[in-house]
């Protein structure tokens, strides 16, 4: 449900258009140096702006209201709390009857008989997804110094030519409509042994949460869909040192379920927006037909962009989980 | 760890040359007939013996030891036991010195300070999904006749065409080498609903126990890593009756991670077999050198075969774990 | 930890000093009618003021953030924030070197390294059982209105004459000192079967939560500690009609850790207040000396009275859990 | 349901005339010694054979057919079976139609739609707890030779002396009935800082394994019951010495919910054992009238006898798991 983690235990709430967001993460070791600032950096790279996002923009400031004492962490559940700000008061009501479509309005209204707070997709938004990146900071936080994330967007619209992100991200635009794209966590200085076998592998718990996040709807490791093209002298990394160094790294970090000490490679396919602005064809229910739905209001052309940081925290918040049991 | 499911709660246990695999599957209704038969099909698709698969062939039959009562399950924990009956007594003792690539044997050395079971993976290998399969088969009773599976191999070594496989395998086995592919699994007959926001969405249950799957490196849903590449115009799945159903279906059936009544479709990349009878440089801890290693015994040429009922029955089990929470 | 529940899935978090105490309850079925009113009748029976309780009075005025849309539950998480309102700033830290006998300051200083919030106990702090209040109104919805609750201050002091109570209470007061009591919880209209075999019996569930409310040292149902001065042939509830109804009740409701239709009888023995204004010998870490200790500020004489809603709500939120999974 | 612990994670299975009774425990680290024989100890213990005991006798003899590789644990799930020898096949469906008072055939009937089975209890009977014993024979092992139980029977029947006891039970046995007793289980070289807050209190947990074990109605810890007749001035526990040694041990060595470093002392009431010979007077479902039910078969006088190696492996579970998590 809402909740993940056995070591690293966070439990997250709150919806699109409802007073606040937050998140309480218990199972956190005391004496962690922890601010408010020190979430400023990852909140930015999820905040909107720039070309290509929504221009909904928010402050996001965290409020951190139970667990830390002196600026560290007690020990306690730490609980941290935005306010949504800019909520516009429209009548969101269209959406019970003319759902959108690859959005969860419809899936939401019949699994919960019609009492989900709908307004801006409610609890399915993608704004839940801030409680994720606080989470991720202090996940960091666990992790400590020696351990680097470099996340990174690697295609969009299908296109590998970085140069070309702002022109199709521009074209889309115009055209009302969105586009997808792919993004690369690489995570470095893993130590050998994380992981549980059977069913908390590492890849488990990642791929778990990164498909809790809204838009995501592939997941690989290392060679992932490309390893089923290769034969296995080909795909087998060869240990070339006692460490466990190996001369290859398709298997993106992970053997058995378990970190084998090398780069962590992870890469998640993120679908184009779904909110647009250009026409579509979708059940009106009130009418009882098939009839155009132009979705109006502020939205992101290339939601990839923001997704980048939130694929980084959820990976992290894996990571925190496993460090903590190992 | 070896458990999994609040609902339908599986644990798991077992090494490849132990005396015995098994599973407790534990939240069973009270009620549902089952008997030893009722595995079989199952468990002799994943059964070694058609081309491309090893030549160790074991019977693999289920013993049923609790929570069944005059053939019926009793709501008391169901448990399944498995005599692993053709374990060579070869030495295994060489995988602690020249650990295989791409195999779990150094890192399980390393993580339990060279305690673990290391004969044939121990706790590592493949035929601990035995135990998976057999809780797939319940978990297909709880689901019940109006679900149904498709699962295919839909791509080997790279190639769509189906009736190259038995060609393209001839040649990896030939040349002492082994090749990947790719499990689609489709599922038919899911009502709109499954699923919980914010952790436990479909497809993070299902990825998760896909991902427990030895070799799987790669999951998506739908049109997954081709979404990336996809407009929202193009991507959306517009609703087309009052019932959900949707004009085309790049969602695979889960929007928002709640199933929405359409054709669930998920794929897994699987990696080509590690063990190859062809010479590979790798470390050797006991000369302190990289020399080749040549892996005798029997093993897959291409393990995605064997698989497919693997990736159906990890599937089938997040399924009925979600039906019980709906 | 500071979790509980898989289906009433509860987390909380706050501090005795700290800006907020809250409540994240999940699992929540849609469409439950809720408002923040529904909260005063149980609050105000924690609330302090009357004879034997604490001055320290708050407002304790709930404020619901998220999960609940035109007054009824979403599905989604419902979170319920308390404010610290009336928190004196006086200097606490001399708790970290004369540790109050039979609190957690000590403990807690070495389990956390001292990082632990000390201020009034901070997350070990009586005042956090203000979030299981709050979700207890919320179990109590949960249950309906078929299942009545009727809790009750049985002994004080080991007084069993409730015409004593005050006068007992008003003595210790006067004497500085504070007295123990036991509070017995009956339900009435609990189906039979709720409770799963084996470690989550009805009594497993119930007792873990009421053995995480301070103060709480014994648990007991039906006979309880009486029942192990028992013959079989006394103790045994001879069942006497077709619904289950037993002649006798010295089971409690449950049987088998199953509710078997009969009234739930609970009982839990509350310890007297830790804190006291009489002087106490104890290890003063700061002079490395046993020195006298008396406890200035605001404290209850007798916690058993304002403990009785506390245990109500463990109860309730245990039966929750219990039905829904039934 | 019939699994426990995050990090001593135990799964549990059989039926008191199933064909056997299992555990399987995950969580362990790999590294520690274990035979066959390191179980006999607990296991004669809960043996049947002495006097006030049942004289079913089953040798009880454990096979590990998982997780231990070279006598050490291996870090995969220990698994261990035992198989059920003396079940006499006579016709148990009498308890069907004329359920035990206080036994869980009722309940067990209604609950599983009769699907259960009922022969000597199925899996609500006392024997279950076989596995338990076995489970805690291996949390021992974590919990390592500076950590010692003392268990012992403090009262049968009401009565606190020891030289009565063997009179006690005689005389209940000639009368055809049964008695009940208290179990102390007294812990001694726990360090401070068990114990996690809020759910997860020491007590919590321990308590939680207590209600688990068929026949118990009453957990207390310290001075428990007696405590809520006590003023705080005599039970507060005053700190003597820098490492915490208290004064007087009326907390029973967890303050808090964290162990304190003092002797844990914990009681359990065990009811009289609800199978007994004498004549109750019951509802009758296939005549639909109250009849008089006499038991025959082979019954514990007094089961509190059997039930102190029980209680003691419960309690070294809870604090195995506590262990593994400080």
């Amino acid at each position: 449900m809402n909740s993940w983690g056995e070591r690293f235990r966070l439990s997250l709430w709150g919806e699109s258009h409802g007073e606040q967001i937050g998140v309480s993460i218990d199972g956190l070791p005391a004496g962690i140096a922890l601010c408010e600032e020190d979430f400023e950096a990852d909140l930015s790279r999820r905040r909107a702006g720039s070309a290509g996002t929504t221009p909904r923009y928010e402050s996001d400031a965290p409020h951190i209201i139970s667990g830390l004492f002196k600026g560290h962490t007690t020990g306690a559940p730490l609980t941290i709390l935005f306010r949504n700000e800019n909520t516009r008061s429209k009548d969101y009501s269209s959406l019970k009857s003319h759902p959108r479509p690859s959005h969860a309005d419809f899936v939401a209204q019949q699994k919960y008989g019609g009492y989900n707070d709908y307004r801006g997709g409610g609890h399915f938004s993608g704004r839940v997804t801030l409680a994720l990146v606080a989470a991720g900071v202090v996940a960091k936080k666990i992790l400590g110094n020696t351990i680097d994330f470099t996340t990174d967007i690697t295609h969009i619209g299908g296109c590998a030519d970085k140069e070309q992100f702002t022109a199709i991200i521009a074209e889309a635009q115009r055209e009302q409509d969105s586009v997808g794209g792919v993004v690369e966590c690489c995570v470095n200085g893993i130590p050998t042994g994380w992981g549980e076998p059977f069913f908390d592998s590492a890849e488990s718990l990642i791929a778990h949460l990164l498909f809790s996040v809204p838009a995501i709807k592939g997941v690989e490791f290392g060679s992932g869909f490309e390893a089923a093209a290769m034969r296995g002298s080909e795909h087998n990394d060869c240990i070339i040192e006692a460490d466990g160094t190996t001369l290859t790294n398709h298997a993106g970090g992970i053997v058995g379920g378990i970190t084998n000490g090398n780069e962590l490679v992870v890469r998640a396919a993120v679908k184009p927006t779904a909110s647009i602005a250009k026409e579509q064809m979708t059940y009106n229910f009130a009418s009882g037909k098939v009839e155009p739905l132009a979705i109006t209001g502020r939205h992101d052309t290339c939601i990839a962009l923001r997704a980048a940081v939130v694929v980084e925290a959820a990976v992290a918040i894996a990571l925190a989980e496993l460090k903590l049991r190992a």
